[in-house]
């Protein structure tokens, strides 16, 4: 027997139409690729998105874009990034947010792999798509995203203004009644082995997981927020913070491709930004630029931080010092993103500081509806004492079943658990902490190292300023670990020195057999360390234990 | 295209199991129908609970619960309602909460037309069933939720003992994955005219609508939350909260049949509560309680007020003195019943507190999900100017699209829009505001008249206890307002005093032409003031303008 409930089916211009219709006022903010604007000048409030929105899916449609055709964005976080996203899903299109950072084959093999039929780019990245735009196969018209005044001289073919377009529009358009299940987004994981593979959002995934951001207990969001997201569009939706803004009623501040300390501080303290999202160099490069102006971050209230873990002293410091609460979030462009988040549960709630800083160094509690598990090699779920590590999986309407060209593939085991490649274990808080990417853990007489808490750990000695730390073979162990760092201009380290530094804070057996200064670590296109690359340069090395 | 994300149905049954797995030592607090325990003497945790509802489920299926078979439960709220709330639905059954309240013959009726196969009750309500039980035509069995030490003497033929069920079962059960179209919940609206209609919840309905509760500006739940839901499991799911409690891992403190506010303080002091939910009625003599002992309100932070309007006066009192935030919150038994919330949004965060009080008298703003429109006579959807009244309507994937056996009545309009036969005005902050039930609008003139407004406005009187308005026949304009109140011992009220009271706070046409001091005001079984009642006493009645 069914339920006598309406048919309403979950689709991302939900989000828009609900700001039109109840916060037409609230602003967003953007800052602007093409121009050295003065901060924050470019506002407009949620009524005029969602009416540039309607124009620009009317224009789309007059494109041509047909159900399921997937449309490319090469852009920052900007208005007009926000508009083309809601308006190419909107109209029944796959709004795919393309990685600038991305090498240029990889650029090329997604973009031909998703067959884009149109990109939207940044007026930023006209030069590096004009020597790529020979090798794309299936883009019909490259849409730069700026007003006819600003419009560049370029040898790209069938070029459009995207201001033009809009221009071109009345926005008297109703967004149509889609399937939940279509395809609404698609965003690409540059894995470290093998080409990148393609995720495929629905608009229920999107929808569902933007109820999960709104969580009391995810972000912070509310109607009464003022959210700059860092983290850009590009990089697993920005964690859905768009959405989540139209759908809260709060306010959105974009940072177009400023990056910068003191541009994101000014934003921050000029349109008084209660909560943020960013990786953690960002949050790095701010510190250092309020300990060395002596700023405060204003009204600032909660960073949610992700893509890498933060540092136990970074934390204490922004929360001491600034009275900014950091959450770690963990999740993958497979899970949308968001599958965990540290925000302190019950639980929890009468630990010591010290205790609770602790907790905060892992990477949080699962979001209502992903669910998450560690699972041993036999594939049984491992209790959560804290202490038993093995693969995480996740689980939930959010989270990927296969990619895209890939269907015939199931990569969910039999109970439909997603293994995510991660080595964790979680506590009886609830709190998961990543010890290690299954590749990278090292696997000592039969026991496994990890190598994130040694890196972690090792980071905190004032000489250095980045430690890398990878298995080599070792004869009697089989692996044994090795840790390259980057050290402080003029500063040094030894072994030894980092033994010393180490012991009290790894097991003693933990400690590398090798501690070797390099220039620089390797980093992936979306600033992790490539460990990949790492084991290629010292792919001759060999251990002093050998 | 479908996108290619996980299936993974909106269960009811995942919020259990997410508290089960991640909030497993968080508390519920139950007071016991059955027993005049020492206050919170039965708690134990979500595992404990998880556990108990799997026995359950084993226990529902041993008795030949099939897939659609619905569960009539006459219980006040207690952990074992909660229980078999989501035993019921989550094999597959249908959970139907029945309103003890209501009249012997709509029990009856509700009970047949439902073809209720089981009924647990609480031994409050053996009595009251022996008696209708001869006219009851499809239960199987009555399971009195009791131990077997509690067992009653009883004629009720097939009797279960609650406890014995469960202790025949080890709870090694598994939900199974139903289809999330499938029916969960039924529950009755006591409507003023013809027969109760039933209202068939899905197992999606519930789900979103528990989302929707989470949402951070809604109820205010978080994992840290304890809450108190006064409003009964049988009006209108207790809003949602025991999902939405289980979803976020909060503690839910029960309060089994003690609605008095002695006891009701006593539970939220010792428990610190920190969220609640009533009727108002409930809130008034809370309010009358504490300025009668001096006492505080502890940890509590937020009330969530629903069923009929609050006095400004009491909203003020709870936030001023007890620092209490009070928020209408507004839906029907057909909108699950979350429709809107009272919660402070951007557009007046810097509004002055009078005005803010103004705005909190109002029935609050939009939930995502639940959208809210005003349609005129024409069904053209109305400005949110603040001003023009109409039709209030709603539509969203937890609002009703049909009642219960009436699958071929589609009662939404052509845009999928449900009639809530409220008259209302939203202004530009959102903020939506009922003036009166459609049936009870006083049409004088041509022009309308707000009983509601004119309830209000009465009630702020000392001498008056209650007011309710009604339109009556008048040979020049139709109808006019006369009103009835009920007055303090001894205290008394003239129409010119009345008049006097009013003017100021309402249209100098909208004075009664009449007040008359009634014994009591009649009452519907869920607490409203039933004009179709006072209109019957008053058929003979002319009035003295006629």
């Amino acid at each position: 027997m069914q339920g006598l409930m309406q048919d309403w089916p979950l689709l991302t211009t939900r989000f828009l139409t609900h700001a039109d219709i109840n916060h037409p006022t609230r602003e967003i903010v953007s800052m602007l690729p093409e121009k050295a604007e003065k901060l924050g000048q470019f506002r407009y409030t949620n009524a005029d998105m969602a009416q540039r929105a309607r124009q620009c899916g009317q224009a789309l449609e007059k494109l041509g874009v047909k159900l399921g055709d997937r449309i490319g964005t090469l852009a920052w976080n900007s208005h007009r990034h926000v508009e083309i996203w809601y308006a190419a899903s909107g109209v029944g299109g796959v709004t795919h947010t393309l990685n600038p950072r991305l090498f240029p084959e990889q650029l090329i093999y997604i973009m031909n792999h998703a067959e884009d039929k149109l990109l939207f780019l940044d007026i930023t990245f006209v030069p590096l798509i004009e020597k790529l735009a020979e090798h794309l196969n299936s883009i019909e018209h490259f849409v730069i995203m700026v007003g006819a005044d600003d419009m560049p001289e370029t040898s790209l073919p069938n070029v459009l203004c995207y201001e033009d377009l809009l221009a071109g529009e009345d926005g008297s358009y109703e967004w149509p009644e889609l399937d939940e299940n279509a395809a609404s987004g698609l965003c690409y994981t540059s894995g470290t082995t093998g080409n990148p593979k393609g995720v495929l959002y629905s608009h229920r995934s999107n929808y569902l997981h933007t109820m999960g951001a709104l969580s009391g207990d995810t972000l912070g969001i509310t109607s009464k927020t003022t959210i700059l997201p860092v983290v850009p569009m590009f990089h697993a939706n920005a964690w859905g913070i768009p959405y989540a803004t139209a759908g809260s009623g709060a306010k959105l501040v974009l940072n177009g491709p400023h990056h910068e300390p003191d541009i994101l501080h000014d934003l921050i303290i000029q349109e008084q930004v209660t909560v943020t999202a960013a990786v953690p160099t960002i949050w790095m490069g701010m510190l250092q630029y309020l300990e060395s102006t002596g700023k405060d971050m204003g009204k600032l209230k909660v960073v949610t931080i992700g893509g890498a873990a933060c540092p136990r002293s970074m934390i204490d410091t922004f929360q001491r010092k600034y009275g900014v609460r950091v959450n770690h979030a963990w999740g993958m462009t497979e899970t949308s993103p968001l599958g965990t988040i540290g925000s302190e549960n019950a639980y929890i709630e009468n630990f010591s500081e010290e205790e609770k800083l602790d907790i905060q160094c892992k990477q949080g509690r699962s979001i209502i509806g992903a669910e998450i598990c560690i699972k041993d090699d036999d594939g049984n779920i491992i209790p959560r004492d804290g202490e038993t590590s093995g693969r995480l999986m996740i689980r939930g309407p959010w989270v990927a079943k296969t990619y895209f060209k890939q269907d015939e593939e199931n990569m969910l085991d039999t109970e439909g658990w997603f293994d995510t490649g991660d080595v964790a274990c979680i506590g009886p808080s609830g709190y998961m902490h990543i010890t290690d990417r299954a590749k990278d853990v090292i696997k000592s007489g039969g026991e496994w190292i990890s190598s994130i808490d040694l890196e972690n750990a090792a980071v905190s000695h004032p000489n250095v300023t980045e430690a890398a730390v990878i298995g080599v073979y070792h004869p009697k162990w089989d692996e044994r670990p090795m840790m390259a760092v980057t050290v402080a201009d003029g500063a040094s380290i030894t072994t030894e020195e980092m033994h010393a530094h180490l012991t009290g804070q790894v097991a003693k057996w933990w400690l590398p057999d090798d501690v070797v200064i390099v220039d620089e670590i390797p980093h992936t296109a979306t600033g992790k360390i490539s460990k990949k690359d790492l084991r290629e340069q010292f792919t001759e090395y060999k251990l002093p234990t050998y």
